[in-house]
């Protein structure tokens, strides 16, 4: 149990190296961790057979195996990913708002590192570049605690990143792996409120659910995306359909794909016979409510509780509404808060759905497979929050500092 | 227990409205709430009398008498609290870096309110209106949840609040007091993470820890303020001597009165011997440590665990140190995150400390009593918080807010 503290101070002492580190220190280290992790492919690739090894004996799902294989080619684009976050800007150091008080003093802002953050993830092996490359580039330590079957391809990662940092004069305790995924270290990890200063989960439901019931430490809560297409009245029908199609069907088993459709009664007659073709076409399940059933030949019917499923396949609910309000009050009532779409050709009701709708993404006549830190702009992603503290949405280096107040006297007293 | 998460769910109810209310609106709606509280004197002094008397009864310090009391003079100044709240620039709604991704959508990002916001408080009947109206111009909806001894006092003043809003057409639920100050009842109240976005503690130690230990809410933590003066060797000493004398004894019971001072050897001798004095003078307590010690006639040893201590009197801990860096190694261990204070003259030292301590106000040549949002220009403070996360230092209006992505594309898919 003492390691697991251990560790946590270890990983506080070197952020505060880290904090220090200007943008050109920080940029020349992730570029020489990228250059490490590709010098060391043979290793990590011998780690990683491990894992695949006891992945296969352990008769994992395939997809499962899938995202846990490493090739030479996957190494690759992980260091490129690294090069790709050393090109991002530094928000370490930024001032705003610097102005003068009545006394003379002067007061601002300036943005800072968090200090320690916890990445929980599950069989990623890739998150232990991606996760340290983003938490370095802002100036934190992290401490990351992946999942058992990922382990040997962790450590191996890991130890490749230790000696780039060791050549650029970097404490290796900014990146620490927790060498054990047993869930009593996990419990213990989620205790050092002293030392670590937010704690981001990233897997399944069940992983979040545990992670946010035991920590005292703060937590980014992502636990489903529960995304809503609104096609009103005032739609144009093309633009619907496409924004339909590719929310639900493009992939479908991720956070931001499209879970249910509302459609305003005036147009749902001519919308849901285009729908329901096309989802006979793409294999769509629909479960449709009373007034949405006769425009498909085969659907389930919705009761409410229907609205509260992410589905991660290839099914919809469906349903009709009389107005824009029952549909803003339904998505008010059903949101995971994560995106929600509408599709309209009207300026006021469009207006009206971004001040209304206040989940961390809200979008108009665009498809919610956007809502994506790299489709948004941020450059990378390091989670995405659907709780309103902190972080709101998808989350990039910004996320991961925060903001002291800086003043500038000349010996004003009050 | 359902008459708490009624409440809850009342207060996220109403929160839906005051999200949409333009500032106008909420302007109008609190002078509407500062002219009722001047109207309803006559209750309210009712209210406070009962409040009062039990007080009395319960032998309540002098101190905790003179907070809870309420005169006319004090109600109207409540009321010009709540005005001064209107006249601040409402955060709700500002859209910031709005600009087009390659492929034609626009991306940025508005500022909206958290939601539901909970005040856990002791014997302060301001409070209850002060909250209040921050949290209405921000757009939240709030639950009060003050100590017993106010709570006749509470009770009358949202009484009147709620005849204000209601000429408004406003959901009272909008501001919620808990009406039975019972701990089984707080309990439940920070477990409604369903309904309550932010839970706000104001008072003593105890009352921060029991809430943080509790809630399954996020909870803006403020333990104590452990403010450090670092004299340096370049310091101005008549500058460092008034920084000194009011950051120790202009207020020595708040939390950004200084507990430490720490100076460099080089001019110890010159700067204690006038500290020495001073101190002499104000009758502030020394604890010294063994470097400091023969400046001062009358003071006590300090070990290392003295510079941990909060004294919220005047004491004060001090210390020589042999350099900058043990200066700064010295804060980076014993500070709370609140206030830090150089004295320099020197601008490379300066903007070393600036940058090298990250507790939520780092000053140069300025006294910590400005640690304060009023001083600092907010215009007004709900709280403070020491921990990084979310907000960090004075909160204001802003601080009660988040920001959700807004996308504006014409029928783009991915």
């Amino acid at each position: 149990m003492t390691t697991i503290k251990a560790i946590c101070k270890q990983a506080k002492s070197a952020a505060l190296q880290l904090a220090q580190l200007s943008e050109a220190d920080k940029n020349q280290l992730l570029l020489a961790m990228a250059t490490q992790l590709e010098a060391d492919t043979a290793l990590i690739l011998a780690g990683n057979a491990k894992d695949m090894a006891a992945g296969r004996e352990k008769q994992l799902a395939d997809a499962m195996l899938d995202r846990l294989l490493l090739t030479e080619e996957r190494i690759k684009s992980l260091a490129n990913a690294v090069r790709a976050i050393a090109a991002l800007p530094d928000p370490v150091g930024q001032i705003r708002q610097m102005a003068p008080r009545p006394n003379g003093i002067q007061v601002g802002k300036m943005r800072i590192p968090l200090g320690v953050i916890a990445m929980i993830y599950e069989a990623r092996p890739n998150v232990t570049a991606d996760a340290g490359a983003l938490c370095l580039k802002s100036g934190n330590a992290v401490i990351l605690r992946g999942g058992r079957e990922a382990l040997n391809s962790s450590l191996a990662i890991a130890a490749s990143l230790h000696k780039a940092m060791e050549t650029q004069g970097i404490n290796p305790a900014a990146i620490s792996v927790i060498p054990d995924p047993d869930r009593a270290l996990l419990l213990e990890l989620l205790q050092q409120k002293d030392s670590v200063d937010l704690v981001i989960p990233r897997g399944g439901e069940g992983l979040i659910h545990f992670v946010s019931d035991h920590s005292k430490i703060p937590v980014i809560q992502h636990y489903k995306g529960i995304c809503h297409l609104y096609v009103d009245k005032a739609a144009d029908l093309d633009k619907a359909m496409a924004l339909l199609l590719n929310g639900k069907t493009q992939r479908p088993g991720v956070c931001n794909a499209l879970e249910t459709l509302l459609v305003h009664q005036d147009i749902a007659p001519q919308f849901l016979a285009l729908a329901s073709a096309a989802f006979e076409e793409k294999q769509v399940e629909v479960f449709a409510c009373d007034l949405s059933l006769p425009y498909f030949a085969q659907a389930s019917k919705a009761d409410e509780a229907q609205f509260d499923t992410e589905y991660l396949r290839l099914a919809i609910s469906v349903k009709t509404v009389a107005s824009y309000d029952e549909a803003v009050a339904h998505i008010q009532r059903h949101s995971s808060g994560h995106t929600e779409v509408i599709c309209t050709q009207d300026l006021s009701t469009a207006q009206r759905f971004l001040k209304q709708i206040n989940s961390a993404v809200v979008m108009v006549n665009a498809s919610s497979r956007f809502s994506d830190g790299g489709e948004l702009g941020l450059g990378a992603e390091i989670g995405i929050s659907t709780s309103k503290l902190h972080a709101y949405g998808p989350m990039g280096l910004e996320s991961l500092t925060t903001e002291k107040y800086i003043v500038i006297g000349d010996g004003q007293t009050r």
